[in-house]
């Protein structure tokens, strides 16, 4: 039953001591561990179909690599068949070189405080990633900006129950493209002390993310450590570009993690029946998780996913759905099979605005990933507009969330303290246990306490100005930035970062596209 | 892993078809059959710790019994302990009387194909159940009316995903309350054809409601099956108030099911910690179901659960909170082991409005009672404001939810068709499956479409009034209950319901308390 973990252990000394009720300053942990199995849905006979089905794909059908003649060299080495950009892979083939990539690592933070393991039964929550716009309640939808960017960090720092900084937390648009990563991974290192990724849209760009968390935890510990991630996608069905299994390369090669994600929209880009969406996913997760360990046996990789559908009135992608957020419990068997650590789903919803909608859809959907046992969690808050924009109040209402999933995966602890015979012995029936010993001795890590939500009685709510919780919301992420403080960063390496970004875009003209 | 149901079966025919997408008005399922497994957390070692303290709490501490003698005398035949109203119950008593409760029976609606199981696989959504207030978005919250009452029932009566009328779906305080009940009876009756509930708030009420019942459905078929439920709750910790066990016997004497259940708010009706409260809870259900079989061996009756937390600041119960709902999923698996139907959790929140924080606590809740196993789900819609208010919009909001499990609980289908090989071969890499034959023979049931949240580009949702969710819910209940109609029943039965109700009217003074 317990597949990925024992409930016996772990989850309650993992489980934050929130001091003062509502507050965002109670202790923290760097990530979770859970104390709750993972949601296994599907039978080994399906799952063996479901795999039938993605070893067919690749022996059969196989999948293009467009634009990396060193990737088809790597592949034709390893026994692949190769035709023309086409490679189709014998059975059992991909799985025998799986088996070098570790099923837990640890990355670290330039705080070791930080560092996070993503594996077994450790869960990370990582911001949301990618969006072009960011809103507020205030100014509405408008395009991210670098400051837009270094508020989200900030905001992400200060909340205890996340655990990473995310990498393109929105895109800042008002920096060059091919200089945005630069101002990117300094942020993150200069305004988070927690770990992040870097970018991954060219080879060069990957490289130089790289180099500055070389420059933050030297050379030798870098080639050495899992110090920064880098999020590939796959150009599903079935192609995987060049500029993607570059950047892939360059983060195996570095001996770091890439997160190899299919974007599958089902009925676009996959079946519109998920059980093959499913096996296509697991196909296209499997031959991106080889290629690192061709580039470099052993390094690091995370088995990603990223389920939707689509609305078949508008042809819109749909996201925080039914469908995708059961899919996910199929993949994470599946990736446990692998023995891969894994990233599902996150925090999605097509909403314009933090409103019911936005949370039905977002709660669902992160369920779904805390269920199906991923390890990294990335788009963990913010997300709102499909992925096309971040919240600010959507950011923290999302945080809060993701402060009662440390309760929930602390599961239910069974010991003498919580079974609380004692409790029983003094009360008796028809009284209280208000105020009896043992609601005394443990009252106050007993329950998660959010601080957006309302929990007053209609009146008191109501003399405190009826408020929703976006409006809550609004009013805590200014308060958060506002009593910000940026965690210590040792002066000689901030100067060596800074002079690097420098350097590096003095000697390239901007680019836009 | 498969505790409840084969996955292979069973759910893709109860799936209901949606022919307009974003309509109500697909076909229709009369409940959910389940084909996802239950989310089952705990090792048998730690359910068997919960379950000794359960016999403990029952055979040392004992459970009160107070204004009901015949109660008393009931637990004295069975072998009980009775030290004045204090009964005490040797290991094993309680479990050996359940043994003839049934593990699964159907509820019969006055329109048949509205039947309703309950028990085994089967999930049935019913609205909330109790609140003195009603809300909306253009007149506020006020108290309960009769003509809310009816509203309330029409907009469930009109939503496919909903599956039963549920009772006291708000309370009409401008009806005398010890006649309310007629009226609650004969409505549900009248703007329903779907399975309803009784008033349990005296002997005599409970009896009339069963007696309203018997002239819909015929005496001598009432005697034989199951048409009416009663809900009736423990007066935690540990004490059965004559009130409820009068009602629940009232139930059982005429075959039909009571629902039993405790309401812990831990911290104050019960332990603060979860095992604790889990362990009382399956005492004081116990013993409430066991009284049913003493009352006449074999009636239907339900396992129910509410756990609930209390905020540490203010007192304020809270509900849609991490912690009752992972705790549910124990009390789900002590409920399989004693082999009776369940009633778990529902779609809790603390929020006075339709608003993210009434949605994102809603919705962990309701999800927690779809994956612990609940058979008969109470309160799938409508809640807001603790348990005090029902809100019109959440009405809706909640009953497009209980659209989404339809498709959630469906699962994953793997066969032939849905593993897409066909799809594969014909679309190959780097195309798209909008068009192939795959898709356009499954597209029409592939998602759930739903008829409020918005999945249009910004642009379009902006042209269109840039509205939130309970904006369009609102606008939805109003369409709703404008185009209801009354589903047919015949002459000679309506007028015998209003006689009785009439009648019985009469025969009593007003009551106001």
């Amino acid at each position: 039953m317990d597949s990925v973990t024992a409930e016996q252990t772990g989850g309650r000394k993992n489980r934050p001591v929130r001091r003062s009720a509502g507050s965002q300053a109670g202790l923290k942990v760097p990530f979770i561990r859970r104390n709750i199995p993972t949601y296994d849905i599907l039978s080994e006979e399906n799952l063996q179909r479901i795999e039938a089905v993605a070893d067919r794909i690749l022996a059969e059908i196989g999948i293009e690599f467009r634009d990396d003649p060193a990737a088809l060299e790597l592949w034709r080495k390893a026994g692949a068949e190769i035709d023309g950009l086409r490679v189709r892979f014998p059975k059992g083939m991909l799985r025998e070189i799986l088996a070098s990539a570790p099923p837990v690592f640890t990355q670290h933070a330039r705080n070791p405080a930080n560092n996070v393991e993503i594996g077994g039964s450790a869960v990370v929550f990582s911001p949301a990633y990618g969006s072009p716009f960011v809103m507020d309640l205030d100014k509405g939808r408008r395009y991210g900006t670098i400051e837009d960017f270094r508020n989200l960090i900030k905001l992400g720092q200060s909340s205890p129950y996340l655990h990473h900084s995310g990498g393109t937390i929105c895109e800042p648009v008002d920096v060059p493209v091919n200089k945005r990563h630069l101002d990117m991974v300094y942020s993150h290192i200069k305004y988070s002390d927690r770990a992040f990724m870097g970018s991954v849209t060219a080879e060069e760009r990957a490289e130089e993310s790289i180099e500055m968390a070389r420059i933050l935890f030297g050379a030798d510990f870098v080639d050495q450590n899992c110090v920064i991630l880098g999020n590939v996608n796959v150009n599903s069905p079935l192609v995987w570009d060049g500029t993607m299994t570059k950047a892939l390369r360059a983060y195996a090669r570095a001996n770091q993690a890439a997160v190899i994600v299919p974007f599958i929209l089902g009925g676009a880009m996959g079946p519109v029946t998920s059980a093959g969406a499913i096996a296509q996913s697991l196909a296209e997760t499997m031959a991106g998780c080889a290629l690192t360990q061709l580039e470099r046996r052993g390094a690091p990789v995370i088995f990603g996913n990223f389920l939707s559908s689509m609305s078949l009135r508008s042809g819109s992608p749909t996201f925080g759905t039914p469908e995708p957020a059961i899919g996910s419990m199929v993949i994470g068997q599946l990736a446990r099979r692998l023995k891969l650590p894994l990233r599902c789903a996150g925090n999605f919803s097509n909403s314009k605005l933090p409103d019911a909608q936005a949370m039905q859809e977002g709660v669902m959907s992160m369920l779904s990933a805390v269920h199906c046992g991923a390890n990294f969690i990335l788009h963990s808050a913010g997300f709102v507009d499909g992925l096309l924009a971040m919240s600010y109040e959507k950011f923290v209402m999302d945080t809060d969330f993701c402060g009662a999933l440390h309760s929930y995966l602390a599961g239910v602890v069974v010991d003498d303290n919580t079974l609380a015979m004692d409790a029983f012995e003094e009360v008796g029936p028809g009284s209280h246990f208000l105020g009896c010993a043992h609601t005394m001795r443990n009252y106050q890590t007993a329950f998660w306490d959010s601080a957006l939500s309302d929990n007053e009685p209609f009146e008191k709510w109501s003399e405190a100005g009826s408020t929703d919780m976006a409006t809550r919301a609004n009013a805590r992420w200014k308060k958060t930035l506002a009593e910000y403080e940026a965690p210590p960063l040792d002066i000689a390496t901030d100067e060596a970062l800074l002079d690097y970004v420098e350097r590096t875009k003095r000697a390239k003209p901007d680019a836009w596209y």
